[in-house]
C-alpha cells in the first residue's frame, strides 16, 4: 500500500467537501468497533459520506491510489471489522440514515445503509409490521452493519438471520462502481445470488449502500415471555431441545447459566429467582401466546425444571439483552460465538464442563439456545495464566463446537479476531473460492483487507 | 473447445469404466431438459456418476481437454440449463440417489443429489416432517436439480423458496476440485455465504453432489382446501393481496383465469365450476386449518368473489399441478414466468390485458399467486404470426413485470431460454460482477457455459 499524498487527499477533498475530515480526534473514534482488538492503526482520513455518489467517489479515490478502506456502521461489530488501518480510509454511512419507503402492502422497506435497527423497526411498527433482524446493539446498531455481517439476535430462532430479511441491495465496488442487486419479488432466479453473498461479507466485496428489506406483520395479541430453572445446565439444554422439537415455536428461547443470571442481576436488578444450574427465558406471541407459553413450560418442568413461570412482563428479555455489558461490567468480555445442532444441547454442556475442568477455569454460558448459539466467557484469572490461558480455553471450545457438527461463529462473524479459526472449518477448496472471489471483485485488495476471509 | 479423441476418452473410460457411455440413444436421452429449446449439439459421452469422486474424475477431464460440460438431474428444467453441448461432456446425476441421513432432532437431511424430491419428502413424512420445496415437478424431479435452479413450487408463500432450507453442500468444482461449504447450524457466519452463490448458479460453478437441507414439522390436524370463483380476474388479485396481509397465512395460493381452469378441467376433470373470470385455489394447515380457510374465503367474498368452497379434499390442488402437461396437451407451452411485487397483482392482470389487446393474441394465466409469480402463457395462432408474434408478446409482458418492480424469472431459471433478457433486469456492474466470479471460479469456461449468466 503507498502513503497517501497532500495532494491526493485534495483531489478527495474537491470531490467530498467537508464529508472528508483529517482530524485525529474524529479518525480515533470512527477507527474501531466494540471488539477487543485494537485498531491497526490510525487512517489518515474520514469520509462521512452523504450519498452513494460520495461512497462512489471515495471507493474510486482508494482503489486508485491503493488506499486500504474500512467501513463503519455504527462499530458495534464484536470481531474488529471496522477498525481502521495505518494511513487507510474510513468510510461512515452513519449520516445515510433515511428511510427512502415503507411498502406496506408488499411488506418491504428501502432503507440507506446507517439507518439504526430500532428505528426502522419503529417505523415498520406503524404499519403493524416489524424488522425481524434483532441483534443486542439493535438500538444502536445500523441496518447496513447488521447486513454487512448477517447479524443475528434473539429472534432468529423463529424468524432466521439478517440475510433471511434482505431482499435486495445497493452496492458500491471497490472501484467506485455502483451495483443494484436482487429483487422486490420473493421469487427471483436471475443470475447468481449476489445479495446473499454480499449479505455477510463483512466489507470486502462491496460497500452497502442501501438496502430493500423484507418486514413481517406483528402477531396480534399480547406477548407472553416464559421463565424456567434448572438445577442442572445438561436438562436446561434437554429441554430446549424438545421445545424446538414441540408443536409450538417460540418467538425466543434463551438460556443462561447460574452465573450469567447473576451477572444480569447484579447488574439491572429483575428480582428473579437465582437458578442452581441454568434458566431458560423466551416469549410467545399470536393470540394463544398464554396457551403455548404454558405449554412451553410444561415441556421444561418435564424436562427437570424446578420452576416455572408465564407473564406479561417482558423485563427479563429486557434483562437478557443486557447480558453483554453486565458481562463486560464484571471484567469479562463475551469471546465465544460458536454454535452447535440443537439436540446436542445437553451433551455439549457437559463438554464444556469437561474442557472447564481440564483448565482449570470457569466457563459462563449464555446462549440464543433456540439456534445452539452459545456465548462463553472464560475466567481469566491472572493466578491461572491471564487472558492467554482463556484464549486457549476458547480455542478448545472452538474446536470441540466443530466437532458437533457446529460453526465457529454463528452471529459476530471473523474480522479479525477469528480469522486465524477459518481453516479449522473451511476446507482448502472452500478457501480457495472466497480469494478467487475477493480477487476477482477487488483486485487490488483495499477493501477491508485481511479480515473476514 | 477442442474435439475430444477417442485417447482422451480412453482416459476418462480407466478413471470410470462402465459409468461412461457413449451410445447415440443415451446421450440423446440425457442432452435435453423439458424446455422448448433443441439441444445445442450432441454430446461425445455421458458419466452416469455413481459418486463424488467420478463427478471429480470427470471434471478434472473435461478441464485438462476444454471438453463442455452439460449437468442433469432428471430435465425437468423448462430453461434449456440441461441441454448438450455439441462434443461436450453429459455428468448425470441420477445415479447418486442415497439418503445419507435423517437427523429428525435437528430437522436436516442429507442426500445425494439424484435424490427424488417427493422421495426426500416421503422419507421426511415418517419422522412428522416434510421437505418444503415442492416444485410441480416433485414427484420426478431431484433435489439436486431443485437446488442448481433455485427451483420454486407452490408452498413457497409459507416456506420461501429452494435457497431458503438449504442448509449445507457439497460442490465439485471445474477442475475437479471437492468443496464442502455451509453448516448444520441456522446461525452461521464463516466466510462468504458460498451456499448460497452456488444455489441457483445452474451448473455454471461447480456441480452440487449432495447436500444437507432443512426438514419442516408437518402441521398438526388435516389441511383444509379452499377455492374461490371470480367474475373478474382483477377482483381475485385484489383478494390475493388482501389475503396475503391478512392474519390467515395459507400453504398454498394458486390462481387459474378461466381458460386455464378449462384446460385443468379438459385434461383431468374434477367437476369444479368454472369461474367467468379467474379462480383461487389454496390450502391451510394446522389445527385451526379449516378456521383459517373460512377466514380466507370470507376475505375472496369481501373482494368479489361469486362462490367460496373449503373442503378436506385436495383434488383440485393436485389438479393446480397439471397444469403445466393439461396446456401442453393443449398445443401451448408455459413461455412466460415472470414475478411482480404481489399487492401489484390487480394492476398487472390489467395491464396483461391491455398487452393482449394491443397485440390480439390471447394471454392466459396461472399464477403462483401468493408470490406474485405469474406463468402467462400466450396464444401461438399461425394466422396472427404464429410463435414468433407471440414470443414478442412474452418480451412486452417480461418489460412490463420489470417496470412493476417484477423479475424476469421467478422460478424457472435463466438457462439458454431468458439469456438475452438477462440485461433488461441486471445493470452493468452486476452483469460485471457476475462474470467475474463466472471466470474466477471457471476459468476456462467448462461448466454450462454460455447460458444462467
Amino acid at each position: 500500500m503507498s502513503t497517501v499524498s497532500e495532494r491526493e487527499l485534495k483531489q478527495l477533498r474537491e470531490h467530498l467537501g467537508d464529508r472528508l475530515n483529517t482530524e485525529p480526534a474524529l479518525l480515533a473514534h470512527y477507527g474501531h468497533d466494540s471488539s477487543r482488538l485494537a485498531p491497526e492503526g490510525a487512517a489518515v482520513a474520514l469520509v462521512l459520506a452523504e450519498s452513494t455518489e460520495d461512497v462512489s467517489a471515495a471507493l474510486s479515490w482508494a482503489n486508485e491510489h491503493e488506499v486500504p478502506v474500512s467501513v463503519r456502521g455504527a462499530g458495534t461489530g464484536l470481531a474488529g471489522g471496522a477498525n481502521s488501518y495505518p494511513g487507510g480510509l474510513i468510510i461512515s454511512l452513519e449520516r445515510m440514515n433515511s428511510i427512502l419507503q415503507i411498502d406496506a402492502e408488499n411488506r418491504l422497506a428501502v432503507v440507506e445503509a446507517g439507518v439504526i435497527t430500532a428505528t426502522l423497526d419503529a417505523a415498520a411498527k406503524e404499519h403493524g409490521l416489524f424488522f425481524p433482524p434483532d441483534p443486542a446493539s439493535a438500538a444502536t446498531s445500523t441496518v447496513g452493519g447488521n447486513i454487512a455481517t448477517n447479524a443475528g439476535g434473539l429472534r432468529c430462532v423463529a424468524h432466521g438471520v439478517t440475510t433471511d430479511s434482505v431482499a435486495a441491495l445497493e452496492v458500491v465496488l471497490a472501484d467506485g462502481r455502483i451495483m443494484r442487486t436482487g429483487s422486490r419479488t420473493r421469487k427471483n432466479v436471475v443470475g447468481y445470488d449476489l445479495k446473499s453473498l454480499f449479505t455477510g461479507s463483512e466489507g470486502t466485496l462491496g460497500i452497502i449502500t442501501s438496502a430493500t428489506v423484507r418486514l413481517k406483520a406483528i402477531a396480534p395479541g399480547i406477548p407472553r415471555t416464559f421463565r424456567a430453572g434448572f438445577d442442572s445446565i445438561e436438562d436446561a439444554g434437554r429441554a430446549v431441545t424438545a421445545i424446538v422439537n414441540g408443536p409450538h415455536q417460540p418467538e425466543i428461547l434463551e438460556l443462561l447459566d447460574t452465573f450469567s443470571v447473576e451477572a444480569v442481576e447484579a447488574f439491572h436488578p429483575t428480582g428473579v429467582e437465582i437458578p442452581k444450574g441454568a434458566m431458560l427465558v423466551g416469549q410467545t406471541t399470536g393470540l394463544d401466546a398464554n396457551e403455548r407459553a404454558e405449554a412451553i413450560a410444561a415441556i421444561c418442568t418435564v424436562n427437570g425444571a424446578s420452576s416455572t413461570e408465564v407473564s406479561e412482563s417482558d423485563s427479563l428479555l429486557e434483562a437478557r439483552r443486557l447480558a453483554n455489558p453486565a458481562l463486560n461490567a464484571l471484567g469479562l468480555r463475551v469471546s465465544c460465538d460458536v454454535a452447535v445442532p440443537v439436540a446436542s444441547l445437553a451433551e455439549v454442556f457437559n463438554g464444556l464442563a469437561e474442557i472447564s475442568k481440564q483448565h482449570g477455569l470457569r466457563i459462563s454460558n449464555v446462549a440464543h439456545a433456540g439456534d445452539g448459539n452459545l456465548h462463553c466467557v472464560v475466567e481469566s484469572n491472572p493466578e491461572l495464566g491471564g487472558e492467554a490461558a482463556a484464549e486457549l480455553v476458547i480455542d478448545d471450545i472452538t474446536r470441540y463446537a466443530l466437532s458437533m457438527g457446529g460453526t465457529i461463529s454463528g452471529e459476530h462473524g471473523i474480522g479479525a479476531v477469528k480469522r486465524h479459526e477459518l481453516p479449522w472449518q473451511l476446507d482448502e477448496a472452500s478457501l480457495a473460492v472466497q480469494f478467487a472471489i475477493k480477487h476477482a471483485l477487488d483486485p487490488k485488495g483495499i477493501l477491508t483487507p485481511a479480515r473476514a476471509i
